[in-house]
């Protein structure tokens, strides 16, 4: 995994343990984090998958020595990837994680009293397991009666399940590797046959301060496939920048962004991040960020 | 200076340099930036001052060892502290900026046709000395015919002023050493002192992810000193978490964060985050960092 690879080496004369997270190291700066203990370090077939548990953060799962989750800041992103979406749709019975093994997307889906089944197809079940035994407050809606957990290609799985999803959260890393795939048109597009006739899909989508042209690409693919496209973001401190972005495809026309529902939201019980003023303020996005969308109109906006 | 000075060492074969900001140590958590050139280590009688060429965000002033401003995400920061509280005041013909000695909130609240007067008061001489040769794209207002330069402590400055300045941005440093005075509730009822009738004024208060009980006692204590009090946020990757806010105050009863008027920001020309979308975007907290200012009110909010 070259640069990717977890360093864990003392960096301090009392032997403190230091994780660093190399993701960025191209462009050159990086993130270190001081380690309390390393709970898990082990090789799946997919991917290297650590646990640590850290000072400042609590336990941290790091995949390919990139921050996956953190016990700190988890709800931040849980709760926008789900919460967005199964709001704008009127009535979200199906839902399907595409990754997301940890299981806090699940956890918040399950919050929606209209669901009726929740499908985890995760690629790697070890990512799963590894959650259940060290996460459990991220994993804890996996054993929920509603949730039927796939070890599967998502790639692979959305095209055998055509018209059967009302919300399709793609709760990915990031586009290098095995989740590479998950940012294609094609891909796109087998997610919008998965979908029924008013359904709405959002995936994971990068740092409008550092992924330009991943966003780009993506909602330029997205507004190929789907006739409502939108891009919201939030804010989770252990990712690149603090900001983490969604692409957001509606496959109804009459579908969108809307203001949300008070009564449904008051329904999910207390949140931490997530409340009808956060889901339109999630989509107003800063000057330069707006024109990544609409790179034809650089002119002010006000 | 201890945990702030800044670390400068060769920690790869090919001897690159790295800056580490050591700001949250105590926590554990570091940035790392690799720096392609020292172009400045110096002290002045307040502090350390250094400027860095870095590979991912441009130029960097560091102060005490803390990232002040980078070139690659200033515009965000000095946008937001200025063009909220801006906009907000019905007409900003004097304004003041306590600190800020890059220049960078002085180059914006200039882009306000009303201005008449902009006074900058830093305490350090030799950072606006070092801004203007090593930031001219950051201090390129410190020129203009309307802005008058007062090397000063701020806390002071404001006193000697009553009623005179529609606008106070407060442009400050962390509330540790030289700074610590600028976060007090005396210095807040001085600003009130300085401000006419109408004024508003905006300082600069932290992370919500990191610094709560800042945030807390700063926002109570504006609360006893300003009959509308708010707090708002930006995003910048360089400063710790990717986010600071600022809380806000205003003179008038009556006044307060409204709508911008859109006309007026058209007026202010080509901007690269702030908006008046994202003026009103901006006081939208999410459901964590809203509870700080409402510690009686935990009851989930839709």
């Amino acid at each position: 995994m070259g640069d990717s690879e977890i360093l864990l080496k003392p960096l301090q004369p009392d032997l403190n343990l230091w994780f660093e997270e190399r993701l960025e190291i191209g462009f050159g700066s990086v993130l270190r984090v001081l380690v309390k203990e390393t709970l898990l370090l082990k090789k799946s077939p997919f991917q290297q998958i650590a646990v640590l548990d850290t000072a400042k953060f609590g336990r941290m799962l790091v995949l390919d020595g990139i921050i996956n989750v953190t016990e700190f800041d988890e709800f931040a992103y849980h709760e926008m990837i789900v919460h967005v979406p199964m709001i704008c749709h009127p009535c979200p019975r199906k839902v399907l994680v595409i990754g997301g093994g940890d299981g806090g997307a699940v956890r918040e889906a399950l919050k929606h009293p209209e669901v009726r089944e929740v499908h985890l197809c995760e690629i790697d079940r070890e990512v799963v397991e590894v959650s259940k035994e060290y996460l459990p407050e991220i994993s804890a809606g996996l054993d929920d009666h509603r949730v039927t957990v796939h070890y599967a290609d998502g790639a692979e799985f959305v095209k055998r399940h055509p018209g059967y999803f009302d919300v399709i959260l793609v709760d990915s890393t990031d586009p290098v590797g095995p989740g590479a795939v998950l940012f294609r048109e094609e891909f796109f597009r087998n997610l919008h046959a998965a979908l029924s006739d008013e359904g709405i899909v959002t995936t994971q989508c990068e740092s409008f301060f550092f992924h330009r042209e991943v966003i780009g690409t993506v909602l330029a693919s997205f507004g190929k496939v789907f006739p409502v496209t939108e891009y919201y973001y939030c804010m989770v401190p252990t990712y690149p920048s603090g900001v983490i972005g969604f692409a957001f495809g509606c496959k109804s026309s009459s579908g969108g962004k809307g203001p949300a529902d008070k009564s449904r939201v008051a329904a999910l019980g207390p949140l931490k991040y997530y409340s009808s003023g956060i889901h339109e303020a999630a989509f107003v996005l800063p000057r330069f960020a707006e024109a990544f969308r609409t790179p034809e109109s650089d002119e002010p906006r006000s």
